[in-house]
């Protein structure tokens, strides 16, 4: 239900204005890359030439980690590779372009897998690009119309089975078709691999971007646009992938306060997303040295703070049969299967105190409604068809169980 | 009653450990401090090789004092010279080691100076290290046991008069006497041309540094030892300068969020000492390439937001006769004496919704009570020389006027 | 007859030790390359580190293709790619790790073959090594004994097949089969296409190093060894390559002048090379900035003088029936067959003005010897079987045509 | 007679151009200098970052003083400080702007001054400028027209008490007056502690640059201009200073063969200035990483090995009654008091083998004449006032005993 993403690569050197830097300076010429180029670095000066300034020092697996359970999340994704090309991995295929032979000089990603698998309950996915901005295999590939495929050949197929075997991920997160079909990806040749007969067959999911056309369409869970977050259920497994800088998903030294999303924005963004029967993958981006900002770090433990009160009404739950409430506006409905209870969360604590709801009907002697945190039962009063109304507890703010959303959990309602 | 510190110079490089970096590396050789150096840089990497890596390419002043001035600063003090040497302006007397030769190649005290002052109400102050660490003049003086005094008359006093000349500071927060006395350092003949030939010499204010000896003994205002926070009232005017990361003045890459204070301990530190009669002075410590971290910024602007509800019990105020309550814990009070107010600040809303306070007696009749940010009076009983009891309202988070302290303004009482 | 080799690479930036210097350093661990790591440069920096490094901000071919020009040299060749295997063209199979993506930003190969193309009468040649040291295809292919064959596939054959399309090298001098043999290489059906459907096929000329045991038994001329100078015909055609730094075939720095050949050496090498059939090619190795130091390009200037006056000695001619005198040591013979003469080279002037010949047969009446840069025809006496003697001019330092070897040109002689 | 002298420093990195690259850059704008700054270095990049970047990691001084020695010089004199301001040992008067703090961290003066002693009969002098043209303190002082200080009493003086204190220099060869008067630099008070006072007054030998009007004119040696070379017999001390490479006292990479000195200029140099009774100081400029470049060394030993066999006619000379030969272009007479020779030294090698020389009077049956390195007597014939004719013997290119110049000592000659 409950994931973090992170975005790390070479990006996080310059760590300006995007993880798309590199195609926003050399390809898109875009005016604020090109001046921050030239105001900084000597002319001549390549993205290549960040390689080495990818430090990492202060790269500790394990206090990541901690921060990573401490939010609530259940699985993690690290880019593996990004569109840039650069594997965080020794890789065969990416050599003197990956994170042993450049830069850090470490396996990001097998020290990380490691550090997450030693958290109980806390999964492991990786991140992966098809395409890359600018290697010339898949350069060459393009215009010949994808009729020829030396890089996915040399380059993105040998890859992904390299990282499938190393790590066994559990989820693998697939992204950049790069405009080519999947049969130039030769998706479904390595996706029967992966489910029939990898090392993973029995555990890994993977999402729906495998080739032009198949994302939204085809694949295991459905990641559609990013930030995807429709507001209404959904036929099939979906994930929002979402962000907490507003503006990118790699680490930017650019970002001000103002666009970081507020914890009571991402407190939204979760109850909607698990409402309408979709995971919740929240992106942060670490630096070039190794460190998760403060401030993603508080971001994330206010969500595990959220979360340990409200956990319930998130973690192994479905969608109900309304999403949200048809009278009180930011109220949002998940169903417990477990345990037959029906999880309404209000967004906004009502002035009167009295929460009316226009969809859960109660019955009387038999309902029980309870604030997730707060031990009393709550007194309500049915109103048949036009639902309930529910009689909230005067707290102080050291009373209050939680912030920035309530839950209560309501038994025997249809 | 409040004001930003801000520490920056070459220690915001490495950022590592404390601003103290050079002299815990190189003289008092702590372990941590030499396995950083040795597990990241060249054998024989000196800390000036971090001059040129002072960059300060993010360094906007405008927006420095946005952030400053929406914290509710009344006054800014930077350090223009920390014990580093290091001049954050082109001194003359420190030549290719300073901000404009070195570095940034920029006049940071005259920048920050002129955004400073284009915001109303917002004051300029400078830090100024008396001694250096390292500088060989001050080693031979030293060695010399203080008879020599090269140092001073090449290096620190002529800096002195400089800043104040070019800059104009309306204060001079000096400090770092090397165990030197005053008048090895001839404090007196410089306080003497300050406060009546220089150019501030009817606005400036000065601390208690100058000297051995000299340190809440004499001077400006005192500040005594760093983070002085008495918790009673002093005969003197003081300051109590702190820092929003417990363990350093000078940005640190190695700090967590648990090394930051919150902001109810932000909002603590701001009452206690201005109930005391003392001014706050919260230290942020800038990045190397000119940002101040998000993490800073959301709590000096979680301080402002609490200042814009609560202000008129920390600006303009005195103490009043009692610091603290002695009924109930954490309590401050204050003075306003334009509006003949006493403000009771406290930490806690208690659960009752009934506050008792032992140490205003209230007049029937007379004594109004409002709390700061909510319109309604409230209801109160007075119990003569055992003091009140007051009626908070009951209020939903969203009505909460503020968070993390609450103001009760008491016309009339005794 | 002569040419000149240029080993250029991102080992000219430690340009320490040899041009082996990552071999030497991160698989034997050589001390003193090991220790000018550890002393020099930060932990954990690697070769590959060295790249951005690769300036090459002085590289100016047209200077180069001067300089080569003015040496008497009539071919030149350029290390396209050495075993680091990073190539000094914008190699699409060696994509972040060519000059044109890290480092100079240039495509080194392109520039000096169409600057040397420019000089009349001077050829344009690449090395190109089949292995790399580093290469994890490589070394896994290696491990699998050599059969798989993923590195010739994905690496080496593509890039040989790119460099002959691009630059039409007229030599292709291979080197570095990495004890793998010709089959794993697929030499065989490379040079089918080199020589009957290149765009060179008519032109090209290559050597025999081409898969293990092809060295000096197959091929098109035959290097043998390193610095091969055998001192006796060779039934087929061969090449010494040697360098005129003795130590290392790259630049590096801590060459001193007694490390470097003196011009008499070089005279002599080249002398005994071509008299015994073979080409010379002489070694230079150019700074990471793109300069050909100067002890480099005076040694280079130096013969270029020397065959300005014994050219004719040298270009154009075979082997005569004797490589070298039987009576008086240092003296080597040519022949050249378009004018029929055959030419002593003697490398020490005799003391007593009379050189003694023991193998070529005067006739009188009809040999005539002339000393090569002087006018006159010299006396001389035969001596029938015995060869014959030859008086020399008296000539003071400014009349001597030339220094450190001299040639007689003799007609008519059996 | 004959010295070394060292120009090295900051500017030794760039290497471009000009030991005055800083000057040419930043305060005449050249444009080569302007391009180049711009082509290879980020924008704002200042000459003080050139600082961290001179390594001098091979730099041996043991090295430096065996090829010194082996030159034949008899001192050497050392940039201690160039008008950069940068001084090569580590001055309490220049704090981070010196090469113990910044870049090579070493005491450069006390290695090279601890190896040239360790040579028996070698000197050491030391190379200092007055002025410096960027130090603010100068320019202050300028701009006060010297009617302040500031910069002498802070800077200047107290580093010649410094360098003369701590190395015992031989040789102070003061520079760079900046056009300010002996007055302003107290030149005179310097002085006569020198020669008086300090700890080398007893052997010290000073130059004549010590205020504006004091060169050619006031002082020990005369240096007169750069370069001095006036081709007659001075009535006073002087030397000519003069640089190996044409273009620049510095090490520079844009230097070509053509730009240095052949050794056969470098001897004629030589003789011509002690015939006229001057010494030699011939300049090398060593890299940035501490070598002296093998082309350098090459003259320097060409000439060594010039001296091996000459040396008398050069060292404990005077000058002759005639300086060169009124008949013979291109002889240069010098006069070896101790054994009463005359030596006339030739620089081109007769064709008829017959040398005329017009000056020196023969007396049958007392004068011999003898060629240096040569053991037999010469045969001459006495024409009276008309000089004698000397018949040089016939040798062959093995047998002479030098190249470039040759030396007949004449015993009893008027």
């Amino acid at each position: 239900k409950f994931g973090v993403f992170i975005h790390w690569g070479v990006f996080s050197v310059p760590s300006f204005g995007s993880e798309w830097f590199w195609w926003y300076w050399q390809k898109e010429k875009r005016e604020p890359y090109v001046k921050f180029m030239d105001t900084n670095y000597p002319p001549g000066f390549s993205y290549e030439d960040f390689g080495p300034l990818f430090t990492a020092e202060f790269f500790d697996p394990n206090q990541w980690a901690d921060i990573l359970k401490a939010s609530g999340a259940k699985y993690v994704v690290l880019t593996s590779k990004h569109h840039e090309g650069f594997t965080l991995w020794g890789s065969k295929y990416s050599w003197n372009w990956n994170a042993v032979d450049v830069g850090p000089k470490r396996d990001l990603v097998s020290e990380l897998a490691t550090s997450v698998r030693n958290r109980t309950d806390l999964h492991f996915g990786l991140y992966h690009s098809l395409f890359e901005w600018f290697n010339p295999l898949f350069l060459e590939d393009a215009t010949n119309a994808f009729k020829t495929r030396k890089f996915p050949t040399s380059k993105s197929l040998p890859e992904l089975y390299e990282i499938v075997t190393k790590y066994q991920p559990e989820i693998i997160w697939s992204d950049g078709d790069g405009n080519a079909p999947d049969t130039y990806w030769n998706s479904t040749g390595f996706l029967a691999w992966l489910y029939n007969d990898s090392p993973v067959r029995d555990t890994v999911v993977t999402n729906d971007r495998w080739g032009a056309g198949s994302i939204c369409a085809h694949g295991g869970f459905y990641t559609c646009s990013d930030r995807y977050n429709p507001g209404h259920l959904l036929p099939h497994k979906w994930e929002n992938c979402m962000t907490i800088d507003r503006g990118s998903w790699g680490y930017r030294r650019d970002a001000r306060l103002q666009d970081y999303l507020a914890i009571e924005d991402l407190v939204k963004q979760l109850v909607e997303t698990v409402s309408c029967g979709g995971n919740l993958l929240m992106n942060i981006g670490p630096t070039h040295d190794g460190r998760i900002a403060v401030v993603f770090e508080e971001r994330l433990r206010q969500v595990g703070a959220w979360l340990k009160v409200n956990g319930e009404a998130i973690y192994r739950t479905k969608p109900w049969r309304a999403q949200n409430d048809t009278v009180t506006p930011g109220v949002w409905y998940t169903f417990s299967p477990e345990e037959g209870k029906v999880n309404a969360i209000f967004l906004n604590w009502p002035i009167s105190g009295i929460l009316e709801l226009g969809e859960p009907q109660a019955k009387v002697g038999e309902t029980q409604v309870k604030l997730a945190g707060y031990k009393e039962l709550l007194k309500w009063v049915a109103l048949g068809e036009k639902g309930m109304v529910i009689a909230l507890p005067q707290l102080t703010p050291q009373q209050l169980p939680c912030q920035w959303g309530w839950t209560l959990q309501m038994t025997d309602v249809n």
